[in-house]
């Protein structure tokens, strides 16, 4: 039931997370509180790591987007589970290293990486930076000739494609802040260049399309548009550029309501373009990458919260307020974004009210959702948000000072924490 | 120049606040960094409390909203000033009992305290604590009496005014998570239940219309309806209640072409109404509370920040891609806010160009403004964005594992830091 086949209700009628009653492990661990399941994010990375093995014959690799969900425990599974990682900041790379994560596996993604950033991808030996622009890749260019080292890079490059989701988390069109466009030679200009620095090894091409896109067309259309570029290049500059990045982008249900993607068959019906392409190009198939991140732990995330008071203003809503909010869940405030709600002690009663989850933030816009379905509650009661996997822990601020949450992952009934509560102490450490 | 007097430009073009240079700190600090007018915050306070004491006689107090911007060099400010300190939560509570700050001038919100965040208050003997609701009365209550403690309260209180703000800073309205409605006698029945809890000490009665507000009527109204109310509880009780908090909502100057709000002018004509009502009523004109937030200071703060490329794309718009972004200001993501830009090694020269300010986050929505003037800049300017003290600082994030930034204090061309920049060490602190 409810979203992820993870989720279960137990006899007590308590929602359970990979078999781990979260009722329990809310009076363990205190509220609020987020749960993973990792049986189902290991299930994910190996699903895409099959798929790339069955679909392209092994010639690929998944990168786990981690800017989803960074702490050194998933950067822990990621390796474990033989994926790559997608860092997009120092303190991502910090994170993955002081795990000891194969830096040959690790992509360096960003708009604006800065100079500090750009040094540290150098120093330790990043398997492919993903150059976002004329600037950086001159920057980068000089970090490696002054180290006397070969740093591997993919350009980052705007195939043109709007893949027609919130206009917030649009990317592959030419408006965008990231990358070079195609159409207007920026992204041929910025190849040439690259090829022509010995310190850079220019392995290949990146391009990301957008979030939550629900049908493989925009993923094909980006694929062949990139492959054409790819042969373009063969032919101006005689250079066959190795490896294909499609970025991520894959849509999870956040409602019962969304679709379940079948995101092995998306793969397939890209991986078919691709070929049917490079074959009527005569260019050879690409190394292919792809970067799904919130597809990996957006479904395997719930967020358990206490109520702590019920208001119901006659004939207009009910307010349920809970003891967190925009601080640990800013997606509601950021997006509208939509979820689920399961009152996690009395998850097999049917929902039979409509509220508005308010969280305790001192400010109006402080709703993690409205007009939702839920179980009849009272103070006391536990609140689950489900599909809180991805953009919550990783977006999270100490907004009114409220401490930011543990992480406890769940694993086919055992529990363990992977991230610790943040103390009162530790909120005013950095204070003078 | 640029919306606050404390912005001043030095002889070498550069942006200065309270005769600071902007550009020497950013060199000497490192950007992307806060910078606050220590003298403008101190004038602000100032004048609320002179205000206070010429308008009202100095029977009231003014109460700095902290939740705009809390640490603990702001809580000695607001002390040393004599103002007193509206918190939120355990943690701004904590913040502020760490500097000795003098429990009876603190005022205790949020409309889901935790029972942990109660007791708290309780064993710290808060002065005042805005009650939400009923449950929290109770609970409350029952915290109090357990302690053999009396507890100062007041009652928040929805008088059904709507101060016709943005959708997201509305909340005097009974559509609101916050207080006890009035038109359907939840208010009446709130303050009988409270006058008959011996360990509860009601002191009288709050009301926060709203954020952002730029004319005095709503103050006014706000405030003869809850004269009015005060009255009615006089009536049916025989109980005179004291205290009457106002709270916050004065708007400030964002943009340039934002109106300079008289502070005063709005007091002066909201206690004349106030003193009217007190007076055809019989009632005696009550202590009077207000909660300045954003308006102590919002204009006070501005982000400097360094630009790292610069991206035309033609005919549609200019990216300039800077090394901060939604994680230490996320109100452009959340509420499309408007701010100045100015470079600030180039604040002498006209802003001649319009352009988008991009943050480097990896999301698309990751802008701080579109469509802005601003110099002409290339990498390695300095771009400062105006009247970023409120509600950037205090909701920073993490994403993408971005260490928040420090924050410096200007006082007359001295600079000092009060808050250090977070490390990488510290981003993996809570990490098992």
């Amino acid at each position: 039931m409810y979203v992820s086949d993870g989720l279960t209700v137990n006899a007590s009628g308590h929602l359970c997370v990979s078999g781990c009653d979260t009722v329990a492990l809310a009076k363990e661990y205190g509220t609020p509180l987020y749960i993973f399941d990792e049986a189902l994010i290991r299930a994910n990375l190996r699903a895409f790591r099959a798929a790339i093995e069955e679909i392209y014959g092994g010639n690929g690799l998944v990168i786990y987007a981690s800017k989803a969900f960074n702490c050194k425990e998933l950067c822990r599974i990621t390796m474990q589970e033989g994926a790559g990682l997608d860092v997009v900041s120092g303190g991502e790379l910090y994170t993955a290293l002081s795990v000891g994560f194969p830096v040959d596996k690790i992509v360096f993604h960003g708009n604006n990486k800065t100079y500090d950033e750009l040094v540290m991808a150098v120093d330790n030996n990043v398997g492919r930076v993903i150059v976002d622009n004329i600037t950086e890749l001159e920057t980068l260019d000089a970090i490696a000739r002054s180290k006397g080292k070969t740093v591997g890079i993919m350009l980052r490059i705007k195939p043109g494609i709007d893949a027609h989701t919130h206009d917030f988390v649009r990317t592959g069109q030419i408006d965008s802040k990231f990358g070079f466009a195609l159409e207007t030679g920026e992204a041929m200009a910025a190849v040439k260049e690259a090829l022509g620095m010995p310190n850079l090894k220019l392995r290949g091409l990146h391009c990301h399309i957008g979030s939550q896109i629900f049908a493989p067309d925009p993923f094909v259309l980006a694929a062949e548009v990139m492959l054409d570029f790819m042969h373009l290049v063969q032919m101006e500059t005689g250079t066959v550029l190795q490896e294909l990045n499609l970025g991520g982008g894959f849509s999870i249900k956040y409602l019962e309501s969304d679709p379940l993607m079948p995101y092995n068959d998306f793969m397939r019906t890209v991986a078919h373009a691709l070929k049917e392409k490079a074959q009527s190009l005569g260019f050879p198939m690409p190394f292919v990458l792809i970067e799904p991140g919130r597809s990996i732990v957006g479904a395997a995330g719930v967020t358990v919260y206490t109520v702590g008071s019920v208001k119901t203003i006659p004939g207009i809503r009910t307010f349920v307020s809970v003891d967190g909010g925009m601080g640990d869940n800013p997606r509601y405030a950021l997006y509208q974004s939509a979820y689920e709600l399961v009152c996690a002690n009395k998850a097999d009663q049917p929902r039979s009210t409509r509220i508005t989850l308010a969280g305790k933030c001192c400010e109006s816009g402080d709703l993690i959702q409205e007009n939702a379905p839920l179980q009849p509650v009272v103070p006391g009661d536990y609140v689950a948000v489900l599909s809180t996997g991805a953009y919550t822990y990783s977006m999270a601020s100490n907004y009114n000072r409220i401490p930011r949450l543990p992480v406890i992952l769940a694993n086919e009934g055992k529990a363990r924490m992977i991230i610790k509560r943040e103390t009162y102490e530790q909120l005013i450490e950095n204070d003078l």
